[in-house]
């Protein structure tokens, strides 16, 4: 279908509406590497201003031409939407990659490579192809920081707001009342709603990290950056050496904790400070169930690495389960090369990164809650196998999960492996060997960053060639597009609605 | 729970006495070999008589002592009898390999190793771990080819008879009426008579296999071992160098065809003997896309190597569709070793080996009938993002696939990748490579024989230790056992019943 038809027909115009909209506003954004670049006088704000007036015209510019138009966003409308926005926003986010590029002598970022950087920082991934971070200008590292920050208040408000009325792989069950039941079921009212009330967690939670990694012994713009990066579970650093460059258990305890943290449903801690009261965060089984899988596989990689003998029992302890919570909860961070290490224990920190993670957090994977479902499915039907009449509901907390929803989410489970599966495979017909064709896929569909073999935590995604590249971008957005939504939009009988 | 209790048990009783039975019986399979030994001038007749003579008094005295129980074998008992089959005969099938080890100086065969073999041959999987298969006594030989064949045998009678009745991972579906409606509900009569019916078809498919190696070339020992694992889809051969050891076109252009037609579901060729017809074999959705898939497979690898300039174009043919073809079937022969080809191609191999075969065949996998279950379910679930409202049901042919079945397989096919996760992970933990680890639980689980890494087609399982042998043989195991029975095994309320 052409472009041009899709802009004007009827069916997409609130949704190109909106996104005129959300692009001003991401314009905006981009006032911070300006004025960073602007204090530190790196002289690359004119770089910073382009991208930003670019962003703005033509966020406006579709916003007016369709100004007009009366037709209300409505809950159909949301795959359309979720897509235009991870599609669209990464190519302005890539601007300010390619004018730095063209401006300085030592950086030479190809559009393949600045469209990967956007998605993989919109997206909290944190994968990078670029090489020396701690000679790159700091207003492009905070660039890349915040972007991972904007992403992860960006990915709050779709799971709470947006993915629940789509019901992509049962994510009806990821609802939480949050500022009291939203009974407007037209979407624009409801995004704006529930937008205020995770703003105020995000910014507090953001607070209270940035304070903690200062307190701790960061230096302000280390502790702000690595803050971006930490709330928002998207791992970027502005270091070589990722978090291992600061060799400082206290700075990691921080890390632990706001990681673990980051990692629960946002939705919760809403009606907790609502409520002044932490009861029903804790009586939450998805929370439960995600904070013991992180702790449980942080200590069990511990384990592992002392009884292969890598390392003493303290530091097993200090490297195993901050790698290994900084993988589960797809943040990314490393503070060592941890290849070196029994290759069990880096196969366990990713295969928990595809599940160690609640709904309505800015995690990857497919989430503890589809988890859940899935081992009470299973075990439904081993007893029904046995006793074949046997009535055994599913069940999350009070509620009865019904048979359509756990469809739903076996569907999910079952794409996001044939994903897998396709990806890989593609990267491997491309000649990558199979360690890093997998992982690499895996790494980027779950949002986490590192993978192993050539794309591990000390090095790099900028030895895969443009194919594999883009075969990596692709997994990115289909980790947040919930890959459901995107098979949607290749159905013809989507477009002829 | 103690064996004793187990033996005794009122709910186990017609179970052991059905087994004891089948020990009886099998016990006569071991004049093949002594047969054979004794032709042959190999000195070994004694070892072999020993086995059968052994093999004989426990089934019979464990027959005779049960033989005035008055329970019938029922339905329920399913789950037990097929588990207690499968971990007992290969007990026995491996006490030849055992005396005939300690009886020639050149063999040194362990008790895990025999163990091995025995699973292998009766699960049709066909690795081994014996080197210089060239040297081995022919009778030994025979013993591992002749296993295969009546391991196909006991498959199908499994498959067509008894897994229908347990409703394993949607088993319900394989069902096919042979032999017209069978109308009696008890176990016994009903796997008479299904056996009695696939026998003549697979004993006619066997005679025609023969005829057509030997008239293709081969010797007549040479025929009988190959036809024993083309139709049980086994691939064990006499040959170090598999079926690459003649060298010979034509004997591949026969394999292919005996691969594919031991493919498709038994229970139709039957029918169509019976109807003198072969319109419902053709009718049949499962069958025409399980021979599509082999097809297309087979083609597919055979483009990838002539793109990627493996071979010249016949020989990318030639090679590409024997050896993918093979694989696919879950057969195993190799004509080369297929590890030197670009890694795309035997991934793709033991990716198809998943699912290429159809229900009611000797293959391994989770079968496609399953598969074509799944894309409509997959397929169902994007339609219903899209239109909430419509209803759109999984068929098979005519029929409606009930959500309860649906459910079954998709369970079924979760515990599955589970079961690979957990297998590969502990062979990981083990040290062995990520390749050489999941591929070699794949190729076991599946039921194929040879994988990738230090288990490719240029060598044997020999190399791995005692735990990863006993890991494969848990795989092999686990393939033949549905999965789904053996964890319904472990539940408590199993044994409570
Ligand atoms: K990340
Ligand atoms: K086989």
């Amino acid at each position: 279908m052409p472009i041009d038809s899709i802009a004007s027909s009827s069916h997409t115009r609130p949704v190109m509406r909106l996104l005129g909209a959300l692009l001003g506003g991401f314009a905006l954004a981009m006032l911070v590497p300006l004025a960073a670049s602007l204090v530190l006088h790196e002289g690359l704000w004119p770089q910073y201003l382009a991208s930003m007036l670019l962003c703005l015209a033509v966020g406006l510019g579709v916003f007016l031409r369709l100004r007009h138009d009366r037709r209300e966003l409505q809950p159909s409308h949301g795959i359309l939407l979720v897509a235009a926005v991870w599609l669209v926003l990464p190519l302005f986010a890539a601007v300010p990659f390619m004018l730095v590029s063209a401006r300085l002598e030592s950086l030479d970022i190809s559009f393949t490579h600045a469209y990967f950087e956007a998605v993989s920082g919109l997206t909290t991934t944190g994968s990078t192809v670029l090489s020396g971070l701690d000679a790159l200008p700091v207003s492009l590292n905070i660039w890349r920081t915040f972007m991972q920050w904007i992403g992860g208040m960006g990915i709050l408000i779709l799971a709470v707001a947006i993915l629940p009325m789509l019901g992509v792989g049962g994510s009806q069950l990821f609802k939480a009342e949050i500022a009291g039941p939203v009974k407007d079921t037209r979407l624009t009212p409801r995004i704006a709603q529930t937008a205020s009330g995770l703003w105020v967690v995000y910014v507090l939670m953001s607070l209270a990290c940035f304070l903690a990694y200062w307190a701790g012994g960061m230096l302000p713009l280390d502790a702000l950056m690595h803050m971006f990066t930490t709330v928002s579970l998207g791992g970027s650093s502005p270091h070589e050496a990722s978090f291992g460059y600061f060799e400082s258990p206290l700075l990691e305890l921080i890390a632990i904790f706001f990681m673990m943290v980051a990692s629960c449903n946002f939705a919760l801690y809403f009606v907790a400070l609502r409520k002044r009261s932490l009861r029903g965060f804790w009586k939450d089984l998805e929370v439960r169930a995600t904070l013991a899988t992180l702790v449980a596989g942080g200590l069990l990689a511990a384990l592992i690495l002392w009884l292969k003998g890598s390392y003493s029992v303290l530091d097993s302890l200090r490297f195993g389960i901050f790698n290994a919570i900084s993988m589960a909860t797809t943040t990314g961070y490393a503070t060592t090369d941890f290849l070196l290490w029994p290759l069990f224990v880096p196969l366990l920190m990713l295969l928990l990164s595809g599940f160690a993670t609640s709904a309505g957090s800015t995690g990857g994977g497919v989430k503890m809650v589809r988890v859940l479902i899935l081992v009470q499915q299973g075990t439904r039907e081993l007893v029904q196998l046995v006793h074949p009449r046997a009535v055994k509901p599913v069940r999350l907390g009070q509620t009865i999960v019904e048979n359509r929803i756990i469809f739903s989410v076996l569907a999910f489970i079952l794409f996001y492996w044939l994903t897998i599966m396709v990806l890989g495979m593609a990267l491997v017909l491309s000649d990558l060997d199979l360690i890093t064709a997998f992982s690499a896929v895996i790494a980027s569909l779950h949002c986490v960053g590192p993978g192993l073999g050539m794309v591990g935590p000390a090095s790099t995604y900028a030895d895969l060639n443009t194919f594999q590249t883009w075969v990596c971008t692709l997994a990115m957005l289909l980790g947040r597009l919930e890959i459901l939504s995107f098979m949607a939009l290749l159905l013809p009988s989507f477009w002829r609605r």
